[in-house]
């Protein structure tokens, strides 16, 4: 077999199906229909399909897990949170067309890949996927594939997946503008993800919650803005995250109390040199960001 | 006494001197030369000083404290770190001209302001003010008034300074294009400092130190740039910020690891109405900060 024959390279007679039209999966579907795709979602609310469908964004659309719309998908992207995500799978799938292949939009990984992979028929293949790219609003009316420009994308395959999925779903990715690609295990995945994402987003509700004083913003720069700016938070969407990350997320909060920790004890013994160590390394390691 | 008397409002007839011009006091002589003041200032390397008057952001100016430059001026503006600040009054405040207001830039109040007017001649007046703008790089080159549009610009008197040189120094604040003026006590401010800006930077640093992961920049999407933008950090000053601040910033390290652990305890016990409790206070909060 030849390099050739391993890509399934994703061409725009592909039918797309998008379970879940929120913000995540509204700009998947801006983005798959301005490239030619037909673009067909379902999702709870009849305000959310209509909505879709009176701004081009879809094709078409049910709120019931339409088991002719579900047929016709040759690539489903999930766009639910996780465990409703699971439960999606259980009950619709045997609706799928042989041969589907199926990604997802998930910020955690090794509580839901090995789960669906391990549920789902043999003539379909299920390829975790997570976009790096977010925003503090919700909803399809949100939606915006611009915020794909850019960002990273990472693909998560387990030992199941083939090659030729997991090189449809890198194209996937570079398709929505993303702008590094990259391949992860289940659990490198997890664990970076609980250091760059979850770490970030309980330091920033813990610093807005740990002082009431209502004038803050009278006395702030832009510093305690960026800290905050994601403590504005979806708390259905993030305790789920948390909770389906907990190990991984654990150990990364640990390891940055430990290093609070250690910065706060230089300064109580007035060791500025040590303190200033840390501030030229993190320096030289921010700046990795911005060469990019 | 009416309170026409109080006010010694600022005219473009007084003449202003900047001691320092780095990115803070560059763009101080910038917004004030466009208003019309005379800007003269004294800093420490030829080029600063060559750079500033062939670009038009001041009149003229001396590397080494010229009396005759001092004693021009109506209005003195400190921009150096806290500790060469207060050893330059000592060793200069003789040419001040009587009745000279001088005023500062610095990050930390109780531990200079305090000193500064004990060692002020009785016919000067130190009225001390924190700009709350800047950013991650330096030198009257990167200086730009437009940090100043919409930020914050904090009044920090004393029991020893009058109703006059604090008006003024509001004055100042609202004509270099500061949208909220405020006025807190030394202890206030470094206890509030010591939370929006010091503790954040604190935690930006610990969260860059705390992962040597070179590809973290493959993995991460806005909320691990964001919180640590200022990672990016001048080891020599912030040192001397956090040394001068000590037990105020020790205090709000302490409050936000008390703040960060219950969290952490929150999620290992599984206690998820907590932790999105602690979300929807966090969303609420936040929120304050994008009204304005």
């Amino acid at each position: 077999m030849n390099e050739g024959d391993f890509r399934l390279l994703i061409n725009k007679k592909m039918k797309v199906l998008i379970v879940g039209l929120g913000l995540m999966g509204g700009s998947y579907a801006k983005a798959l229909k301005r490239l030619g795709f037909t673009v067909n979602a379902i999702s709870r609310r009849q305000e959310t399909i209509n909505y879709a469908i009176d701004n081009g964004i879809i094709d078409a659309g049910s709120i019931s897990p339409d088991p002719r719309i579900i047929a016709s998908a040759d690539l489903v992207i999930m766009g639910l949170y996780p465990k409703v995500f699971v439960q999606w799978i259980k009950d619709n799938q045997q609706y799928f067309k042989p041969g589907v292949i199926i990604t997802d939009v998930t910020g955690v990984k090794g509580s839901v890949v090995y789960e669906v992979q391990s549920i789902l028929r043999s003539d379909a293949e299920f390829i975790a996927a997570h976009p790096m790219a977010g925003r503090e609003v919700y909803g399809v009316e949100n939606s915006d594939e611009k915020m794909f420009f850019g960002a990273n994308y990472i693909v998560v395959p387990t030992a199941k997946n083939t090659h030729g999925a997991i090189e449809l779903c890198k194209d996937l990715g570079a398709m929505l503008g993303f702008a590094r690609i990259s391949v992860l295990s289940p659990e490198e995945h997890d664990d970076i993800i609980g250091f760059v994402s979850q770490l970030t987003h309980c330091i920033a509700v813990s610093l807005m919650t740990c002082c009431d004083n209502k004038r803050l913003v009278d006395y702030t720069g832009d510093s305690f803005r960026d800290l905050t700016r994601i403590a504005r938070i979806n708390d259905a969407m993030w305790s789920e995250l948390f909770n389906m990350n907990k190990e991984p997320l654990l150990r990364q909060m640990d390891a940055f109390m430990e290093e609070f920790g250690a910065f706060r004890k230089m300064l109580a013994e007035g060791d500025t040199e040590g303190m200033r160590q840390k501030m030229r390394l993190s320096t030289e390691r921010r700046a990795w960001f911005d060469k990019k």
